[in-house]
């Protein structure tokens, strides 16, 4: 059976989403600072454009490739879905079965290139369990917003987590570890990371 | 001229010092946890003790040699200087000229093994020209508490950050880059950092 992980962009002062996130504005004020690593790559321009590039084939661009590989369903939160729906391209860039987490029931809505979103409303083990099963041997991705990452690890039903650090203070926004009910049951295993950056 | 530089320990949600920090208890509830890279270490067991020991030669020792190679002189705000009075051993663990921003004058208090704490009474850029003078080509490090440190960075004189991040949330405690007056204003470079961790 697949893991269940998140794989997230975080400035170095913890933010996931700068302020005044809403669709149009999906990661907020400063936000798309956070992902300039991920949009220069071959993978993010083919997965969004749904053709292939002649970028060139990066370590990031492999890191991206073996997140999307592993990933054969994928769980969202119904803020992360408004920002989307406006905002995604209609060939979604998921190509696999999404679960949404929403209060508002809807008829499952398919698009070009593989995606359909289904919209569960019985809560977040109903959505996970849903994933597992249509991601087979593969991992379950928890894609966000934070709220809904922070419910899932409170529950204790992550198994790996993936943050990709940005050199970027934005002092202000959304911060994915704050308000998790008990922190310090939260047990992490990796080795420390050592961080080094210049300041100008 | 050497640099002027920061090297903190950091949990992952962003504290370098937990809840409750005082002489006694000085990186706070938890803190501990921050650093326990470095006292594995032969170099810190060395740095405290005052000898060698038998302790093996790892990358981790290594780095946190190098840090004390480079470190020409200190610059510490008032409460690390508290904290650390009560607790640092009579031989302090820094062996050269340490600046403490303070607003009780006190005359210069030599330890043995090298150390002399200078209390500065006239601001941050004065204490900052005394330890490069004394640091000669040697860097300058900014030791803490986190609100020295974000002083020097609001003012633009630090060159360049160490952060070791742990594989921990403490969910309360002391944030390094909170209350920057403008943190949109601290420029820096560095790659992404691609964090793994598996949650249990």
């Amino acid at each position: 059976m697949g893991k269940v992980f998140f794989d997230l962009g975080m400035s170095l002062d913890g933010y996931v989403a700068g302020p005044n996130a809403r669709p149009g504005n999906p990661i907020g004020d400063g936000g798309p600072k956070l992902h300039t690593w991920m949009y220069r790559t071959a993978a993010f321009a083919e997965l969004i454009g749904g053709a292939p590039t002649d970028r060139p084939a990066t370590e990031d661009d492999a890191l991206i490739r073996r997140t999307i590989e592993r990933s054969g369903a994928t769980v969202m939160g119904r803020n992360m879905f408004d920002e989307g729906e406006v905002g995604w391209p209609e060939d979604a860039p998921f190509r696999h079965q999404v679960f949404v987490v929403t209060n508002r029931a809807r008829e499952p809505w398919a698009r070009k290139g593989g995606t359909t979103f289904h919209f569960v409303t019985d809560g977040i083990d109903s959505a996970l369990a849903q994933a597992k099963h249509a991601a087979g041997d593969k991992d379950v991705r928890i894609a966000g917003g934070a709220d809904i990452v922070r419910q899932y690890l409170a529950a204790g039903l992550i198994d790996e987590g993936n943050l990709h650090v940005a050199p970027v203070l934005l002092g202000a926004g959304v911060r994915l570890f704050d308000g998790l009910p008990d922190p310090g049951a939260v047990k992490l295993t990796s080795p420390f990371a050592h961080l080094r950056f210049q300041i100008s």
